[in-house]
């Protein structure tokens, strides 16, 4: 299967996954103290949902990477592009905004830093972090960890699947609730796994590669999703595809899995 | 609406409440110690998953009642039951054990206790315990109260909403995805919200009684689940009913709200 994350040197992961880690600190911390306390909910102009907590984490994350790499680029979610060069930082405070404001464990934030070895800005690191269950992935292709609050770590990795009946699938919005793409394929992905459920955002990317889940599926994400995404399934050993079968970073959208539930998903979608 | 949990004196909050959270802090240490750990899956006679995770909980939990209050009854999800007297106490330490193998946040600790007054037991008191994210609902006809783990507390209370099209559904298993009870009304029920996931098991009624959800469905339930979740969702300002319209204790099902759409729900289903 093809890579689209690029190597993480040793000098880069002694140096950048300390900082993640802070930056992991500082959202949590701004997180939490909104999460379960009914926070005021606004909607954006594409109709979807923004909460201070979303806009504050990011500002949060925001001002610890231009004090500490000014020179380095920042995309995020809520406040907009920073030019930069060699470097850049893309996030998304709170992946699950819905999920968040209906109590739920399974938001998470997506941080990516990127590195443009001269034909443009590329992943070479992926965050996912579970603030209300105090949970991270880092990945990169050297390794995905996974980390937890009491301070413990261990390897993260896809487990081996090849088969729809002995899958558990995973999506963000269910098939059949809005005009979904794929519809009708996806709902025989679906009633062919073994386990269907809703468990999306970000946290289907997490059961994945901590090897609980077999096969997400999101036909539309957004450029600040993927980019963290992908480092994080590669280094533990999973594959990413874009819905169209080529790379997700060009085309935002995800079916992630071990590997050969891929080319049966996506087989699947293109007999439509 | 009818209530179908019965009234806690206040001599049994300040008897039970602090010890219910010691049987909650008992299952949520149990459970810490396996979730994420890629525990070994037993399959029970119903062809359910079952983990060690569920069964030491339980068996924690059974071991503290016992000696602290030997005369009372016990029923539990794993070990069976043990005969008593004027009270009783329901346990489901992991509800929802295929999101726990999914590395999923939304599992949780049922417990409920009840009270015979000499026409049955009844529930007095009811928990719904997230250990993942350390929170936690403890409900009777007084109050629903949320506890997390930092040690804050707040009232939890459900939020008025009397149109589907204003309404977040949650439900546990996918409608059409197996042969499910009340199938094409349930899908027109679906469809009609505003936003429908799979965030079930006892989130959704953590949801619901937190004033983040509006209807939960669960066509088929075990007896230990609703004694748990009938109090808190009682206590927080909602109603349960069965989804034959009648006592969800006596027909584990649930339909539960802040009270309209148990009505409107119903009345969909009963249209068919």
């Amino acid at each position: 299967m093809p890579r689209y994350s690029v190597r993480l040197t040793r000098a880069e992961e002694r140096e950048f996954v300390p900082f993640v880690h802070e930056l992991l600190g500082l959202a949590f911390a701004t997180i939490r103290g909104y999460f379960l306390g009914g926070t005021s909910v606004m909607t954006k102009g594409d109709a979807s949902p923004v909460t201070l907590a979303d806009r504050n984490a990011e500002a949060q994350m925001r001002r610890a990477i231009e004090r500490r790499y000014p020179t380095h680029a920042v995309i995020g979610e809520e406040h907009g592009t920073r030019p930069g060069r060699r470097y850049r930082w893309v996030l998304d405070p709170i992946d699950g905004t819905r999920a968040f404001i209906t109590n739920c464990f399974l938001f998470g934030t997506l941080i990516a830093l990127e590195r443009d070895d001269g034909d443009g800005f590329r992943p070479v690191l992926g965050v996912i972090g579970h603030s209300a269950a105090g949970v991270a992935l880092i990945g990169h292709l050297g390794g995905t960890t996974l980390y937890a609050s009491d301070g413990s770590s261990r390897a993260a990795r896809v487990r081996p699947c090849s088969r729809l009946a002995d899958a558990t699938v995973l999506a963000t919005t269910h098939w059949s609730t809005g005009e979904q793409r794929g519809g009708p394929a996806v709902e025989r992905i679906i009633r062919a796994a073994k386990l269907y459920r809703t468990w999306g955002d970000c946290f289907g990317y997490f059961a994945l590669a901590t090897g609980a889940a077999d096969l997400m599926l999101d036909p539309t994400l957004a450029y600040w999703d993927v980019a963290a995404i992908v480092p994080v399934i590669e280094g533990a050993g999973g594959a990413v595809t874009a819905w169209n079968g080529g790379n997700p970073l060009a085309e935002p959208s995800l079916i992630a899995s071990a590997g050969p539930l891929n080319d049966i998903a996506l087989g699947l979608l293109r007999r439509g």
